[in-house]
């Protein structure tokens, strides 16, 4: 899944430069949408359990990010959502990334198997 | 180096829950704080090339963060910032992260030797 | 009411100076702080309806900030806060501010009077 | 000149709706997109000078804001930009603005009269 953000000068810091809080926003937002998109039906009961990003390059104001979502490896009650930030302009890939989501119960905030109608979505979604 | 932060309600996303950005940027003022304190005479000439964090519990309205920062493996060009931030409330850790930041020559963005008078610093702060 | 913020490096936008949200970020503080040092036993059930802020000189990283909250006209169902924020550094004044929220039942956002518990706090921080 | 934006998880505050301080940052988007499309040759170096905003009705994840910008008032050294927010989905205006910008030199910060250039484009996108 894919989608386009344009950058805004309130994602730049005091170097010009896209801040890197901000493209946590980004991969927070993919996640967002492929949920909306992918698995309306199911209320999103996860928590995010692990974040990592390389920075490869940076972004300026006016720049188009192109964010890709993907799912990588899928666990018991956890599963891998992988991501690309490529700037549009030059097409160069400004950030790598990788998520860790746990599935739990939202009252008791503990773990749950993936529930089937998920699994499949995931399976379906699932790359490299 | 420690360091207290108020949550304030506009770190909570819409679960009531600091946001996972929010960390983020609990961590970049952690690097900043740093160099301002162990570092100030060095004009800070870094990029950020890698970000790790385990999201270990939720912090909430009114919580106080405690973060710590310290220095991990130093290379040539790079190094690594270690992080843990706790809930003063509770005793828990609610974060681990891990950063590596690159010397660069911020003209011509090409990676740099760090400095020997950085080096020292990091080489004292290092910790594990 | 009084409290300091440090200015921080994401406080900051491209121009290095504080940027214009940021502020509304500190007075929204101001008033979550005020309800839990002054009304935390009345269950806060207002909306903002107005925001107005003058920005009268820049401020920049490793600044304080002293914000301070108190409370202007007081009407039937909706009242007014008024704001000032410092510089610590320089005494200056860099932020006048003043919002008007409304009392309102949470469920159906209708307005409601103020409830007289509340209207006797906001009477004895009421300034000017 | 109009410009929509989707409303992002990211975007809602503990109580799911969008943050006041959310409307802070589309209207500096309005701004500097103002400048983008229409005054691109003339180099911006102007500072905010007063905020208004009246908050008419709450916004949610998945939303989509219709943000409009015009000029009103032009004077010597300053000029007013308005703007109105709509719900894309009800179309009902959320909020209603208003700011006041001054031009200056970006060196002294002192007050400059706004350049012909300028103030022809600000003339012909004046409206009310």
């Amino acid at each position: 899944m894919k989608f386009d953000v344009e950058i805004w000068f309130g994602d730049l810091d005091a170097f010009g430069h896209v801040n890197n809080v901000v493209y946590a926003r980004f991969l927070e937002t993919a996640r967002v949408k492929f949920f909306m998109e992918k698995a309306s039906k199911i209320e999103a009961s996860f928590v995010l359990r692990r974040l990592e990003m390389d920075f490869l390059a940076p972004m300026f104001l006016d720049d188009v990010a192109e964010v890709e979502i993907w799912v990588g490896e899928i666990g018991t009650t956890s599963w891998e959502f992988l991501y690309s930030i490529k700037n549009k302009k030059t097409g160069e890939e400004v950030i790598k990334a990788r998520t860790i989501q746990v599935w739990v119960d939202l009252e008791s905030n503990q773990k749950r198997p993936i529930p089937d109608e998920l699994r499949q979505i995931l399976q379906s979604e699932k790359r490299g």
